[in-house]
């Protein structure tokens, strides 16, 4: 007796439950135009437990100039993390390399070194705040600062990073100046750098005018 | 005569940006009341870099019936988080062991597993989502649902954990039903579980009532 | 004269406007694809006054273990809450009935009681807030906390309740562990539940595994 | 032995938690100055069940012109809702009164009919959205809408609200226009309405000028 | 060498950035539904230099009852603004003119004078906030303030305006109490106003009923 | 009689309003701690009209390489602002000059030119969005985008700016990595530039290491 109402009450309710279940998540339908509050939702009936899982947060390629790899997982590959405002990411940098100035405006990171000895640090006019860093150790890179790493010790180093964001912007300040097809004299006008630096940097990262 | 008026520019732009600082970080204040959108900030002459690093996201003690350790770099012990909407913790699970049934209601939690075997899922009432991971792969626990993790291999097994707030609340299902002294048969009159359930657990969590 | 530029001007205003108005109200299309804000907006040229209002916030049906019944108003089924963040339901419970031990994680609830005596209260791992409320009296269970009512009275009671979310999520504890397929080791392992109370339960809420 | 790992695990955690219950609820300190996200938290320690509950929201004094009544629970004497997004009031409303013209500039409203006959509704520059109310209909007036309610039937009738904010603007505008000393010419002016009418308005709810 | 290197470096990451543009800005599809967040955005291939500029905010035609002109700049006729809080106006008035009592539920306005003489103020019940502005002075309206001003000077007078919302709404009284349908007699029971007054007005403004 | 039921009915309403007024605005108590959400309010008895008025955006001093002047109206001086997400400025650039490639982390700019001719624009790693700009123009700079502009016509330029935040960051590139303490080899390894740039820049603009 009293397991039938139950399960009239379950029936009844799984049949609310499963309508409001769109916002226990939204995992993203990618091929829906964007919204400014993220992507439309798959569909329930799609969803499986597969959606809720990434693979491959492994080391990156550090076969560049910088020697330092990474993989992410964003939006882009790892569509439930839509609307849930967070993201991860792997870093190694070989032993010599660092991380290029860059940085991400609508988001603040976590760094969490788990392997080797990185320098962190981010910039203000006045001053930078900076620190030496061991596994074990965060450093936390505020949203909007220009910030940098190096690998100071030896051999490799690896970390984890954690960002505030599913679909973070990365603004690395050399593919913003010198990638694109900004005349070079507006590039030194507006920097004050010499031409020749800004047309030798525009060669090296495939930027051109 | 350009190094002058560049000087110059730059001491009346330090004036405005040194008052800017504030919003560019805001370190909690924690003796001070919190506010609904975090602590009040420490005045920016008594921040240093120290304030951006944290130490000790190492594994934590796993001698406990779950068999399960943890460590956190949360606002509490890392205050220049305030405001900044991200967490990181450090999980470990001996052979054997699990993270019990808990939610974070204002707070989605990725998983990285960096070492074992984890299996984790979450729960609605119609279903479950649940992966077994191992290291390089990643879960997502969407903000508010119950979840739980289990170590399904041999070994220990280690991962880091990212949230998406500062001061994440951490609801476990035990603690919350079996630690206090909310009395033993409104527990089970409202639970359906039985009163002798209900009173053994309240012993092994230390509740009464 | 006067009245011909008041027209002109009328004229010209009530062009801006009507596209303006989309802003004024959304009501939701929800055979459109949620997105993380909520539905897409009905085009305005469909909306009516009776978007705006909602009929049957009447007694619920009380005929299970629990001795409650509800009915909401909630997003489902009216749309035109959709991005507004509130909903209402009216709660009944028949003498030594209750409301299960759930909650809300992305809703604030408020319960204004209108007839008979509820017990209400939520809980923490140190402690639990509860109150025996009588007509005119409001209890408000914050954003995420587990909580419960009782009608601790004689004859029926009678609330309503407003939330904090036009598409709030309400998970009941049981359903969450014992409607579903989650194998029942998995359950007790991660709750110190008894197997075999798992199983009970189970049983009784239609979940198998 | 399996108890004293708990319990040394429920200390370990109680630590945690009693801190992290800063954020389970904010309940404001009136006393203390207002934030833009609200009032600064009491402290923990003051905290009693007291706290979540209020009493009063029972029928208002309708002895005005407009014959209704109100009462509400808000921030101001319901410091819990601090932060947390939601008020309720009570509305009576005699036969043959009203609730004057007003805007709520960041709250939607709902307003659940419980006894009598309302007729609410709210305003467009092209149109009005208005609907006849029995008891257990709802009416939505979205955020920052004009809008207005009259008792279209016999004898008295009664609402509760709900509405989306915790210390919610109420802009009734007779009070706006006539009960301060803004200029009654500079109030003609830029209304279009007589200057004898201001005047006279002015005369009624107390202003000046 | 290092030249390929960075080619190579640079081609993933602008594969990466490439689909990361999508959250760099979200120019509205202005044909597609809205959302409670904003317009969906058009695909980043059919965005150009264009769609970041507006053309048009000069003086707008004075011909009218209250002698004032504007023109807005808002997502209705600048599609980039979509998602980005924040629009602009041009507002002229001729000597003797003014901008009717008017309120901006979701927008705070600052007025930023350029030319002649403005008295703007916003009113609360019990008093105003009101200032005569020249050339180079700011009034700010607060969000949801019912506000007017009036060419308080010689000559013409023209001020910027910058609004806090990219789609912002403009509830100026007149029109929502006198141009639409809604009965003569409600807005006079429900503001107090006389009878006639309601009813001149409604033939001025285009209103009937 | 009508009169006095209506003073008595103002007299409670103002009573609620005078104390609902905190949320009407919250003019910055700038010697309190700043929070996460802003300043904590001044005294309400303590704002007069003046607090919503502000003096002086007038021209700027070109006297400096860029050739360019700015005067802003933000929270740092004009505290009524605080919470409302918006500010001011206005910028003048002589002949020849430019704005310097800057960044504002948390705020949209519109830039509204009034005078001559500006070139505007912002950067992306694969593109640039540029336009020429004339009097009764705009240009948007989406948040968090690296930006410049260029006086291209013929004598002064002048234009007003308004940003969606009352405590923007402005972020100009060369003081951040010119200014500062940061040693040079630093700046060079994770920029690429030379290191004899680095020095030359760092002598102009203060910086040292």
């Amino acid at each position: 007796m009293k397991i039938i109402h139950m399960l009239f009450f379950f029936t009844v309710f799984s049949f609310t439950i499963s309508h409001a279940s769109l916002n226990d998540f939204c995992v993203a339908d990618l091929k829906a135009p964007n919204t400014p509050s993220g992507y439309p939702c798959k569909p329930l009936a799609r969803i499986t437990s597969d959606d809720f899982s990434f693979h491959g947060l492994v080391a990156g390629n550090t076969n560049n100039s910088f020697k330092f790899g990474f993989n992410s997982a964003t939006i882009t590959n790892f569509p439930a993390l839509n609307g849930l405002g967070i993201s991860a990411l792997r870093i190694d940098i070989d032993q010599g390399g660092s991380i290029p100035m860059h940085t991400h405006p609508d988001a603040t990171e976590l760094l969490i070194v788990v392997q080797g000895e990185i320098t962190a640090g981010f910039l203000t006019p006045t001053t930078f705040y900076s620190k030496t860093l061991k596994p074990g150790d965060i450093f936390v890179f505020p949203k909007g600062m220009l910030h940098f790493a190096v690998n100071s010790g030896k051999g490799k180093a690896t970390a984890f990073g954690a960002l505030s964001n599913e679909n973070p912007r990365t603004k690395i300040l050399d593919l913003l100046l010198f990638a694109n097809k900004l005349p070079s004299n507006l590039v030194a006008q507006t920097t004050l750098l010499d031409l020749a630096q800004v047309k030798k940097l525009k060669a090296q990262f495939g930027g051109s005018g």
